[in-house]
């Protein structure tokens, strides 16, 4: 951790006020929902209340500062000077009560999500496990087949069940399932309707190990399918692969997005790839670097991204299939490798 | 959802960009993570991107406005006039981007999240429901006991899957379990500890009905207990009660706190209790109103709380007990009804 802290340091012009929860916890190991770090040259505050005094006690490098429930009055009295604060993620109205402080406040932007964004091995390793348990939750619902006539919710939980059993921390999203027309919202909640033969189910589940999260989709058919969503699922494995194939330090978001998009517009499907191709994935499952077209991301090695394209037809269903991959320089080290091949499940 | 614009409406002096991901849902019934809506007097705008498209389509009484990924871009180029702003969670960087593109902004606070303090009936029923729920799950996790020997995150883990099966959509947050020292821990996360016998084990957990929380707390032991345990149990138990007692419309937030500190003070435990007695739950397993000292709350009928003292003896162990209640003109209604006396479970 107090490597991290030194990175930081180096890119700060004035002490950096951390009040983002993921970064608190990247830069100190603490998960609270109520602390905040002020990094200094010389030393580190970390101010957060009684539920968590325990644990901030025990953070080796940090100075620990009993506040307030209401964290950002204490903050307010207590802070002075110029100092430098977290404009993504800090609120209108706590920066207002800062600033009646009379701190002198100046904008920052991404610092330390820019370190987040590139791992180190600790990173890497937990990250790699959480990989490993998605993958193997997915074989084993892939083995046990049995999908026409349950609902999305009971494959949802059938699915979190085998996260669980394989020792994932937790889930880092709620496991999606989405069959036959659902299949064409990107972002449906799994319900009550039952998965009907001859349709595309996505299936898209992730785990946290250590506080890292994983993130992996696949598309699953239930019986023989209509040839335009056959088709689909062709053109997007062809389009993950060359996305895949494009990930590379150096290579740029846009571009990355690029080579899996052309193919899909190329393919004639355009207009139904309405997403980003990934996102970085980390302490959050969505974080930096982004691969899309308005992304001003470059590649490095240490990045972790998904690649994911997709392919949703209203009406019909959908298709989605996302690895999650270390960008090295040798290419992308996937940590999903659990069959892209369409299968079929009864 | 229209009758709660309509109140929105009542309270507006200019038009509400409601950005607040709990306040859309309130409002829309859209689950988004990126959707804002524009209320004004005679229409109100919905603005999210591509993947909430069909949902936000299907919404009555709504215009959709399908907005890029990057939602403030979209609403920086399309938005002018007059316009207030939620302040209490739109981030700095995005009231920047708002200003520079020309929108007089005016910080609103709480609009939306009074209105949601007093749940109509529909609420109600889904938050029943939701505190049936987890009391069902804590009958069974006590009727199994078998707790001795097995990991925090093992225990964890059974109670979610008794919430599962009790038909919860998902739970509030992730199951809190702590045993023996970990007790004295309030916000501990379940981890590889082992029950040992004689100690306390605090289980803290909610589950999620069409979109509502609940939230309910339960200490067992695990054996007989020390002398200081029991009675500590003993004590927050009385002042649970004498919480609960206070609950009534027109009871001041600090006032009702103050009925169950008052108790846990005069039994010499006054240090131990480091929280507030409760606070609001609702779309959010935290919100309006705040049970605790510095509180500006008034009690309304309506309002759905927790009242949940707890003593937390460092290197100890710790007591919570928490119920979920409806504000009522007849007295609190308590929506987690699973037994409050101290249960052995082996």
């Amino acid at each position: 951790m107090t490597d991290r802290v030194d990175r930081l340091r180096e890119r700060l012009e004035e002490p950096l006020l951390v009040s983002d929860a993921a970064n608190v916890f990247y830069l100190s190991g603490l998960e609270s929902s109520n602390a905040a770090l002020l990094v200094e040259p010389e030393r580190v505050r970390l101010f957060t209340d009684f539920r968590y005094a325990e644990a901030a006690r025990a953070i080796d490098g940090v100075e620990f500062v009993e506040a307030k429930r209401d964290l950002f009055q204490t903050l307010a009295e207590l802070l002075e000077g110029t100092i430098g604060f977290e404009a993504t993620s800090l609120t209108y109205e706590r920066h207002a009560r800062l600033h009646a402080g009379g701190i002198d406040l100046v904008p920052r932007y991404g610092l330390v999500e820019e370190l987040r964004a590139v791992k180190d091995e600790d990173e890497l390793d937990s990250i790699r496990r959480a990989g490993a348990i998605v993958s193997i939750a997915f074989e084993r619902f892939a083995d046990q087949g049995d999908i026409v006539g349950h609902t999305e919710r009971e494959l949802a939980w059938r699915f979190e069940q085998f996260l669980h059993e394989a020792n994932a921390d937790g889930v880092s999203f709620p496991v999606h399932v989405a069959s036959g027309p659902n299949a064409a919202l990107p972002h449906a909640n799994p319900g009550g309707r039952r998965v009907e033969e001859g349709e595309t189910v996505i299936v898209d589940a992730g785990c946290v190990v250590d506080g890292y999260c994983s993130d992996c989709t696949r598309t699953f058919a239930s019986g023989p399918l209509p040839e335009e969503l056959q088709r689909a699922y062709d053109v997007c494995l062809d389009a993950q692969l060359a996305g895949l194939d494009a990930v590379r330090p150096g290579a740029s978001g846009p571009g990355v997005d690029s080579a899996a998009r052309d193919r899909i517009e190329a393919a004639g499907f355009g207009e139904a790839f309405g997403h980003g191709l990934g996102h970085g994935v980390g302490i959050l499952v969505h974080e930096n670097p982004r691969l899309a077209q308005e992304s001003r991301s470059t590649l490095e090695s240490g990045n972790v991204v998904t690649v994911e394209p997709g392919i949703y037809l209203p009406g019909k269903g959908g298709i989605r299939i996302e690895d999650l991959v270390v960008v090295t320089d040798d290419g992308p080290e996937v940590l999903t490798p659990f069959s892209k091949e369409l299968r079929t499940l009864d």
